[in-house]
């Protein structure tokens, strides 16, 4: 069987998938033999082409030489997931640019994606949209989230696990006396992803409105995903280079020494957008050859320009009771100055995708067998 | 200044990095603004080599064209951290074979990376070495760790923040009678790193011996860098398949589900290797066209081969208060089967490397100070 005859699987793939009890573990389906146990000049011999499965489902039985192993395939599961079967594309893992939905601000203006808390966690479809639109559009707006303290947390723990770290379980971005970073201040943050500095990065952001009495203090979403594939319409290269150019982030206080050399636009292998990091408080000293430098630094003010332009930037206000959940491995976030009258607060907190993810999963798979 | 004058850095990088106290915040160092706010058509205008930094250091001024912002670099800066200024190579971000010390069991056998507990939380150099080993090698045992319920948990936030997971914030590994996962049998486990089917991957794994009276259950070490590195030198080709096919990883059971599409090497935009996935447990089906799928799996068993060499793996045994503490991007770990007479049991847990390299920066800081 060789990769000219596309109505047959590579011998290695099919095998690697044998669904038999001895290479799958029944209780929990992981597999119980390593690629290299299998035997050398593995090849198909017999085939049967209408042999049941265990449990009845049609199937395709396949005895393999040189080890006589028998595995029966169920016939849909071959259909959908064989090398060049034609089926219906295979879902991905939900994080590059291939499974999201891309925005401007045009695009969300008067529809953005919300729920009200009550509804949220009374409801089991309200809570599917909302991580839905997390992982589509890259956000969501609870509304009347009680306004008390620690809350932020709980609205976490609906869908998967807080993310501690070096500012704390929560933090409290209001204005501080000494504050170790901007955020703590008065002062307008421009788009930014946060903690580029980390890696892994906290791939989610939670912030909860407890206060908002100052004028100015409203907040702007940005999606990097777009950003990043205007950018590589306008100017492949200036793409390519910020993809390839590992840039150093850094935050230090007195208890704290944190660094990490990110490209600001990082591919999958397949070159797909995965991960933006921006950040001009944070981004630091770039030790590249010269060339590399001008070349960087053309592509990274491109890429500002991009990011920084209005029609991009989504504007709304947070009031007491809303929680903003959004990717930060996606979207930039920012906020206006504000004034010195009037108190704002609110609480922030660290989560990851992958929880809110796996819980999304769920809520999918029982939805499909109610 | 253009690209070919190498004695003059770039202008947007000189000028990106001018620390005066309108560029950069001095209370926290951060950047007070954009790219974008550079003014177009940059330039040095007037120079002055002996010009002292605001603390009396020796420094050289620059006063900027078209809009005579002023900017005065410490010297020493400049020569250390200049493009093409050709002073010693600048330190990475520490997560890239380029930080590390590769190994094979040969290299360690006799010389385990290991402290005892109490010198760990007594003495700072200690606890700077057994950090610093984690960093380098990929793993620090920690012996004499009092074998208590929950103390696993106590370890990690001597160095940093416990990452929660479906699993809880500690994971038991024993023999359970309804397994979600093999780990949780009596079975032998072959060397892998754990949840590749996460991302973000947690990045470091605690496993804290509370009891291994069982015949059997020894563990065991390989440096996925390491084997990679070889792969590399041996079969170029393979590598580079390894380094783009996204594969995926799946794991699921009544309450969760998850799912990520990562290569098995990750690489960053330089060709560093930066992250090994390896679980033949948990690898899932893999979606790419015929020819695709044929030279990963020719890859896939390469690979295998490697790190499965007896050779790469280094074997000890866990006894009642160990703790050990590995790298889960870079690390597989295994276990041999153990006999049904005898209890084993490890605590475990998750943490990430963001917090113990920064806890590890501060201690070097601290020590380079006193």
């Amino acid at each position: 069987m060789t990769a000219t005859e596309t109505s047959r699987p590579p011998a290695l793939w099919l095998r690697d998938n044998c669904p038999c009890a001895d290479c799958r573990d029944p209780r929990n389906g992981q597999k119980l033999f390593q690629i290299t146990d299998l035997p050398e000049g593995l090849a198909v011999g017999e085939v049967r082409e209408d042999m049941p499965t265990a449990d009845g489902r049609p199937g395709r039985e396949v005895v393999w030489e040189p080890d006589g192993h028998r595995s029966v395939y169920p016939a849909d599961w071959l259909a959908a997931h064989a090398p060049g079967a034609g089926g219906p594309p295979h879902p991905g893992d939900g994080r590059t640019e291939a499974d999201k939905e891309l925005w401007t601000a045009a695009d969300l203006r008067g529809r953005l994606p919300e729920a009200s808390w009550d509804a949220y966690i009374g409801d089991r479809r309200v809570r599917e949209g909302t991580l839905e639109s997390v992982s589509r559009l890259g956000f969501a707006l609870l509304r009347g989230v009680p306004p008390r303290d620690r809350m932020v947390l709980d609205v976490a723990r609906t869908f998967g696990f807080v993310r501690e770290t070096n500012y704390g379980e929560l933090f409290e971005v209001r204005v501080e006396a000494d504050p170790n970073n901007l955020a703590f201040t008065r002062a307008r943050i421009t788009p930014h992803t946060d903690n580029p500095y980390r890696d892994p990065v906290p791939t989610l952001q939670l912030l909860h409105c407890l206060n908002n009495e100052a004028r100015g203090g409203d907040s702007g979403l940005v999606d990097g995903f777009h950003a990043a594939a205007l950018l590589r319409a306008q100017d492949p290269d200036a793409f390519a280079v910020l993809t390839r150019v590992p840039v150093e982030f850094a935050f230090a206080d007195a208890r704290t020494e944190l660094r990490a050399h990110r490209p600001l636009i990082d591919v999958d292998g397949l070159g797909r957008v995965r991960e933006i990091r921006f950040n001009n408080r944070s981004i630091g000293t770039l030790h590249q050859p010269a060339p590399v430098v001008e070349e960087f630094y053309a592509a990274y003010r491109r890429f500002a320009e991009l990011l920084l332009r209005p029609a991009l930037q989504l504007d709304f206000r947070l009031t007491p009771g809303d929680c903003l959940v959004f990717d930060n491995t996606r979207l930039l976030h920012a906020r206006t100055a504000f004034a010195e009258s009037g108190a704002r607060h609110l609480q922030g907190a660290y989560a990851d995708l992958d929880g809110l993810l796996s819980t999304l999963a769920v809520l999918r798979r029982e939805g499909n067998r109610s």
